[in-house]
């Protein structure tokens, strides 16, 4: 049995369908509505709910009190069909039995009790703002436990209002380079791992890679750049490991004191995890012109799937953001800062790092002992913080050996060519990566083990 | 009583700086550890720490079997202190206490305790994936979700892997800006609701408004663009309201297929809320040739703050975006797009849907009536779709006028210049939206009641 509804549906279809194969032509008037529904045997209102949708979508247009004509509609194009879309390519391409990737983590360490406890609470319904689209710098109360976090852990004075929370590092580059007015040069210390810095090129801006020395990113290529904002990792410098020695910081800071249109980020990245003394003091806390762009994120501290960054901005820059992104979201699910900010409050957030620091630790002294049979054959840099150590094999053997050789062993290494821009200076020959964040005592022992093997020449 | 802790860190912070004083100079040798400790009468591992602390931080250099030298390092410029920031404006200004905000939505209909179950589900232990890095495309169960919502609801047909989920539209406008190769037009409906076309701008691209006449943005201003994107909202044209009839869609379509550098970007932004008839069919939905960018976002069917939204990619900017992508995260929560794909897979998502265009049904029947005492002083525009109207006073009052003399009575209305990209046509003049989604039915009496007496002119 047909229902209004289908019998509607139906006279529309063969209607259109009579439109579009020239049966019915341009400017030709339909039968009135009483006339169809009688000589059909059916309703006026099915008549009605038909020639309304047609008119809706435009097949049909109606003039008062006269009826309904068919609009002009051009024929369309039907080029032949393209073939279907190819599968994303997965994270990483081959399985490796053990995997020191640098990005591992410990995953049973995380409070998943806690988080589900804080989800729980952060949503509900007696909170009017929940549901609305959060402020673009982000949830207040996360900004408050940002600024006092950053101040006591890397004494940085981080006002909450020059605070802008990200999806993380890459988003925030995004908004840098949104930001800065016209062409600016962004000099990249190279090697790097963040490849958030093509955004700068695809924002119009020039990108400057300047190849770092044993101390960092050196200031002589800059002397003369203005409108320039130089990007460094002073306190791990990742891939290579090592730490911006004092005397560069302040000539770093320096170089940027001396113009009114540069600016230096630093990247934080994995200040959290340092495993011998007191952390190195961050550029931002010791700059007195108000020249540090300092960036952090939450992927190593919590989770590289919550997405969460942040950056302190200059008070020029920030005078700028707040101009060019009037009207614009944040990138930042306003749940996941609402727990996230319970998270720091409620002091589990410190709780968790100590644990995660911890474990960090126990494993790289594990690594190190592990590759202690290697000798002076392996010389380790890097190993006082983060998660993971850069290798340099002493016999010459290329890294593309290095991987291809751990691989045929079930046991996957990461070449620092991966991180350079353009072509690598010899003298980073030799060195790889290897993570240990993700890996259990055991597995680190099989790996150190098989790469022994894999990498002996005699 | 000083732990050895506190003694190594005072004997750092007095060399560091007596090094900063210039007491201690450049080259200058340390005293031994062994003789430091003896003279001060603490124990030689505590001078360890302090020296591996300053060495690490690179105040002074060790050289081997001779000992530790203070290094060369410049004096900080100190310029004068920037003054405090300014706090970030609010969302919005004025306090009205009628707010017809055409963003408002029915909060109270939130499925929470549904929201809450689906997290804590989601958020498991056993979930090995649950804390990596999410596929840059967006989770992939969430893709499988939104693929089947777009062919049911709107006739799109899209392969889960042409499909990248983005943190809104604003972000998968960055991913577009950014995937576009060289220097593009971006033409522009105007008025457009969605400012993040200036991210096309900062790309480097060109953005060419173009004005809808009333049927949408006319094809013949794009006749002679290639390497042209067009961005338009054909289901919904937001704000004036109407929907762009199947002629011009077709012209639409056979320009983008006239071309191999042509696509339209469809915002199919508020396609969920229809109040008579069937949909009106995407413009995706009649695509033969390849050249649609359907975007969608849960902003409104969901909520804002998810910030989680979607584009259909055809294949040479899908092969596009991969190339580019590369090594790029997603900018969206993955706890999320979980919880999110739960939402949807176990019919939540249709049943909210279902409940909150009841909701707005209702609202609009209501405000639409209390406004009929208007009779033909007042013209309504938009009525059919999402959640506001668009009305015109035909006595000619100026926008301005009318936002005003409803403020003063407070009552906020929205006028439609606030979307024009440089100066309206004054055929918009006495034009304003009137949101309905965020109100109550006492809310939506009272306030048309006020308007009422606001705008009349005897």
């Amino acid at each position: 049995m047909a229902t209004n509804e289908t019998l509607y549906m139906r006279l529309y279809y063969d209607i259109r369908r009579r439109i579009q194969t020239g049966a019915l032509t341009v400017g030709e008037r339909l039968p009135s509505k009483r006339s169809l529904a009688q000589s059909m045997g059916i309703s006026v209102n099915t008549v009605d709910a038909a020639y309304a949708q047609l008119c809706a979508e435009g097949f049909v247009v109606s003039r008062e009190r006269s009826g309904f004509y068919v609009c002009q509609i051009d024929e369309l194009a039907r080029p032949e069909m393209p073939q279907e879309a190819k599968k994303e390519p997965p994270l990483s391409d081959k399985e490796a039995e053990i995997d020191f990737s640098p990005s591992g983590l410990a995953a049973d360490l995380f409070p998943y009790a806690t988080w589900r406890r804080l989800m729980k609470n952060a949503f509900n319904e007696y909170d009017e703002t929940l549901l609305k689209r959060a402020p673009a710098q982000g949830d207040e109360g996360l900004r408050h436990a940002i600024s006092s976090y950053i101040w006591n852990a890397r004494g940085v004075r981080a006002d909450v209002d020059s605070i802008v929370v990200g999806a993380g590092s890459s988003d925030l580059m995004q908004i840098l380079s949104f930001i800065l007015p016209g062409q600016w040069t962004l000099a990249v210390e190279n090697p790097v791992y963040n490849a958030a810095y093509r955004f700068f090129e695809a924002g119009g801006h020039k990108v400057l890679p300047v190849d770092v020395d044993r101390h960092g990113i050196p200031t002589e290529p800059l002397t003369d750049l203005d409108r320039a904002v130089v990007y460094t990792t002073p306190s791990h410098q990742y891939p290579l490991g090592f730490s911006m020695p004092i005397s560069r910081r302040i000539k770093l800071l320096n170089w940027a004191a001396a113009g009114t249109e540069r600016y230096i980020i630093e990247d934080d990245h994995d200040s959290e995890f340092r495993y011998g003394g007191r952390p190195i003091p961050s550029l931002a806390g010791i700059d007195e012109s108000g020249k540090v762009i300092y960036m952090g994120t939450f992927s190593r501290s919590v989770s590289p799937a919550l997405r969460i960054g942040y950056m302190v901005l200059p008070r020029p820059l920030l005078e700028r953001y707040r101009e060019c992104w009037q009207g614009l979201p944040s990138a930042v699910s306003s749940f996941d800062q609402r727990v996230l900010r319970e998270f720091m409050e409620g002091g589990h957030f410190e709780r968790h790092l100590s644990r995660l620091r911890q474990r960090y630790k126990t494993r790289r002294d594990e690594l190190t002992a592990a590759l202690a049979p290697f000798g002076k054959e392996l010389k380790i840099v890097g190993d006082n913080a983060g998660c993971h150590l850069t290798v340099k094999l002493t016999g010459g053997m290329s890294q593309k050996e290095m991987c291809g050789r751990a691989m045929d062993r079930g046991v996957k290494v990461y070449p620092v060519s991966d991180y350079f821009i353009g072509e690598m200076d010899p003298i980073y020959e030799s060195k790889v990566l290897l993570g240990y964040g993700g890996l259990t005592s055991e597995e680190i022992k099989k790996g150190a083990a098989l790469l022994l093997q894999a990498w002996s020449t005699t």
